[in-house]
């Protein structure tokens, strides 16, 4: 039996001290050994060794699992992003470097408690979406070994899938993040482009990269994404987003793109469009409506990203190299990369110009779709089937995934069947697609139709997305819907209600606080106020209502709350976190203290 | 004495009937053939003959002027902008052809009343910023006939600025809008890229181009940018904003970006300091703040344009042919334009990388201001001077102005004084910058900055920016406000007046609407609330408030107001109309008829 280590799974283990990380790493390092004993897949470059993995976990210790997100979560990095110390070579051995400084998203997931236990392996400089060009060897699927494991994010894939890490780092330019996804039974998520900081990660396309997210569930892709993204100086095509996208994966109501039929293609897979079909009536039955698309723009904007100047961009990332040492690269990497320096600079306005013009012709799309839904590839391939046609076969694994950089888009791809017998009963899957911004609302609506299509996880026998508190009912993360805490005045039934009610709030439950902190009620008034304020001692756990508020109401709230209140982290019983009203430490100074009623009903029930 | 051509001057004329768009015509084909008498400046290409221009004007007779904003409104069009019939050569005679259709925003500007009368010189194919590149001559300022016009629009600006239209457009990419606004005394409008589509202009940077305006007052730039502005299917570049940006100039507080006063470079201009004190203490003056800016990245963008591969667009503009007939180029332009071809799609990506580490270092800058101010160019060139160095006198021109469309900004390059003896008196002025969007606010302050500084506008003896009734303070055109009439529960002192306040609304002036609204009180409260109702007969002039409140508030203020009432359109009694509070029909039913009444307090004082 493979290990569960869903981030939830883990979690809970870690919070009520039956597990601790040099545990969890100890007989995870027993499963590394097991795996290569049984068979050599070529998934690491580079694994952490036991003693460098326990240095991890020994940081860890005296440490709140509450206060960390990510708290002994193990995952594994693509060998084109930095870990400090241990080299980074891009699965190119003389192009290999130690960093001092891992990179930004690495350094995140390691402050966030996240634990690393390795860099993997991948088509050469992120060229590929195969997993086969490597010099460390084709890193073979997790699921059937003959298979090809997708790439570039090969070995990144393949971990996951065989219960070797929660989740991994990827890179995604044209697919890398979401091919090796569904070959491996995982979610893949392709981020919106900057939503992840690429400090420390060997550019492909530098301006459409995007580092990417493999992960048992959506759920955990999402809680990985939360901990790692936001802007960074050193990146300048890092941006921020707003926490929620326009929801529509919540509404029970959406409407996806679907491509017309003369637009599917399957490159021969027997078991494509029945499998396409079927994920598509999932869909219908979460209450989505399809509509029909015509996928010709996109494709058109696919074909432009290897036949266009972008190549030029491979070419820009490694040029003093490639210029000195030609004969270091795996021929298919290099013949693919020397293509850019013979494009001059008018055709590269001139492909940038074709790209506005086909994005302009998908924009009336996402006028009347919430979504765009694909496949996410078109089949699955043997290895020896790729090394015997390398560039063809790699090509069509792209078919669905290319346009999705170029056109400002987000990406989610989910598993949603497995294929018959002549495919190997090999994964399947679909992938999601929305404007930039829309990575919640699309993982949201993931994790609703992986728990309806797909019962086990990677190549693992578990089913964290199905476990009770984990079912998407229960909407681990953010939609288009905000949670928020409150414990006062706008508690049901109480004056400011109707603040929350008038913005379509729902109450989703009653709860309690963490243990920490001090309760007031505040002067002045009516209506009459508590403050809830965070202290190191003499503290309680405070009664509270979970309200969810659409996002787009929550600044006009947000904006109307007086001093000394505002909106801030509450910390919850369950060691989760929700927005909630917070209130500045001076206001204690003239307020009573009322921690040991333990919330204000009790309070104003001793008022009247 | 040369036509005052103010739109406002001529629109007054029209609608109190003492003059006819062919009356106009004519005097304006005199003035033209007067100063062709005078001094032959080599303004136009292909001037429209009499007839050309009365046939525009008789498609005019029998329409109501009140119902085109641009009724018998001459303007001029730069000849790389195609007028349907007419030749468009780019000043390059070898290029010529003659378009079937106008393009977009010749098209619109007609639908609006417009009246071309020309097509004028220009750097060849808008490459320049000094008007001298040109078979057809080098065009001569309208100020001072020995200096440079300012190119590359440069007898698009000389022709306004002699009165012989009320407007033109232009061409801007690195100046070419602005450096001919300030060499000529006018108000240069280089809107956001976009905002005003090119579909029907020949490209010079296409991924960074702007179609101009130039105008005698901020207000005219205003009325044309309205009537033309918009996305345009043939135009991927284009953009449609919100009819209103971050406000900032209405708002008598503002800060302002100045150069520190090593980034201030006047290229042995002795007038140069002076003038750009004087242009900041104006703005001082104005409410404004300065703050110190350094200046270094936002140059070293502007040395991108020239030096990078942007200079490529222009030649994959007219790659078939240049490349069959490179001896048809004017020998500046070809030498330019050539370097194009041997940039290669490595350094093409290098550079955009470039870009957008530049971009990310001006971020922060707009954190701490409004706009930036800058002189519009260091200093002004004979023609003699540029003949004997052209490159380097042309660079010299583009110091302030190359940055802006590489980086995003709208501009308005606005007149401030006029220099001293030793530099003829010629005009000299500075340019407002900001990020795209803010179009409007920009308009706002040029016209309050421009009514301060400089009483006469172009080469004419007029200060139409200065006549009652088109004083900033009236405001002609929108900046970030919106204006809204109420009539009920919203009035002053009035129970729900809070929400006007609430969003930094200000009372504007009491006022009546238009005799045309059915009045009720309508049942249901508290609050008691009213509605207007627009009625074919029995209506009458109901008391009303126009407030302003912020646009960005507008929004939740509209969302707040519960049916039957909404918010519209209300004509007021001297003819024009602001949003304000509308009822549905049907609420009239239940509803207790207070026309009679004339407003609200009286149906209040009725009650109490």
């Amino acid at each position: 039996m493979r290990l569960d280590l869903s981030i939830p799974h883990l979690r809970a283990a870690y919070l009520d001290g039956t597990l601790t990380p040099a545990q969890l790493i100890t007989q995870l390092h027993a499963a590394m050994l097991a795996e290569d004993a049984a068979l050599q897949r070529n998934i690491w470059i580079r694994r952490l060794t036991l003693d460098e993995m326990l240095a991890y976990a020994s940081a860890l210790e005296g440490r709140d699992p509450h206060s960390l997100p990510l708290y002994g979560i193990p995952f594994a990095i693509k060998d084109n992003i930095d870990l400090a110390g241990i080299p980074t070579t891009a699965a190119c051995p003389d192009y290999a470097y130690t960093p001092e400084v891992s990179a930004v998203v690495v350094q995140r997931l390691i402050a966030a408690g996240a634990i690393p236990v390795g860099k993997t392996n991948l088509d050469q400089f992120a060229t590929g979406l195969v997993g086969v060009r490597s010099p460390f060897g084709a890193c073979r699927n997790s699921i059937h070994p003959d298979y090809v494991s997708g790439g570039s994010s090969a070995g990144s894939a393949v971990s996951v899938g065989l219960g070797l890490a929660s989740f991994s780092l990827g890179t995604d330019t044209a697919g890398s993040g979401r091919v090796p996804a569904m070959l491996n039974n995982l979610v893949g998520l392709k981020p919106s482009c900057g939503r992840l900081p690429t400090t420390g990660v060997i550019p492909a396309c530098r301006s459409i990269d995007a580092v990417s997210v493999f992960a048992l569930t959506a759920g955990d892709a999402a809680a990985v994404l939360a901990a790692a993204q936001g802007e960074d100086a050193g990146d300048s095509y890092s941006r921020s987003f707003g926490p929620y996208g326009h929801n529509f994966g919540a509404a029970n109501s959406f409407r996806f793109g679907v491509p017309r039929a003369q637009d599917l293609e399957f490159h021969g897979n027997p078991d494509g469009p029945a499998q396409f079909a079927s994920a598509v009536q999932h869909l219908i039955d979460l209450g989505g409506t399809p509509v029909s698309v015509d996928l010709s723009p996109f494709r058109a904007v696919a074909t432009l990203l290897y036949e266009g100047p972008w190549v030029a961009e491979r070419y820009q990332a490694i040029r003093a190299f490639i210029e000195k040492s030609p004969g270091s690269l795996h021929p298919v990497t290099r013949a693919i990369t020397e293509k850019g320096i013979a494009i001059t600079a008018p055709d590269t306005f001139a492909a940038l110009y074709k790209l506005k013009d086909m994005e302009r012709l998908t924009r009336p799309v996402w006028d009347g779709i919430d979504l765009l839904v694909t496949p996410t590839a078109s089949t699955a391939y043997k290895i020896a089937e790729v090394e015997a046609d390398p560039i063809r076969l790699n090509s069509n694994l792209g078919h669905y995934t290319n346009f999705v950089n170029l056109l400002d888009l987000a990406a989610v791809a989910v598993p949603t069947g497995f294929m018959g017998e002549s495919m190997d009963h090999m994964p399947w899957g679909i992938t999601l697609v929305a404007p930039a911004g829309q990575d919640l609302p699309l993982l949201d609506l993931a994790a609703r139709l992986h728990a309806r299509a797909v019962p086990i996880v990677g190549a693992t026998r578990h089913a964290p997305h199905r476990l009770p508190g984990a079912t998407p009912d229960t909407k681990p993360f953010p939609s288009g819907l905000v949670q928020v805490a409150v414990c006062g005045a706008h508690l049901s039934g109480l004056p400011l209600n109707g603040q929350l009610t008038q913005r379509g709030a729902q109450l989703l439950r009653a709860t309690k606080s963490a243990p920490f902190y001090k309760f007031v009620a505040l002067p002045g008034g009516p209506p009459k106020r508590p403050g809830m304020v965070r202290v190191a001692e003499g503290g309680g756990a405070i009664a509270l209502e979970i309200w969810t508020l659409p996002a787009s109401e929550f600044g006009s709230f947000v904006a109307g709350i007086p001093a000394p209140l505002g909106i801030g982290t509450v910390l919850l019983e369950d060691g989760s976190a929700v927005q909630g009203f917070v209130c500045e430490h001076h206001a204690l100074l003239n307020a009573e203290d009322i921690t040991h009623l333990g919330g204000w009903r009790a309070y104003l029930a001793q008022q009247s």
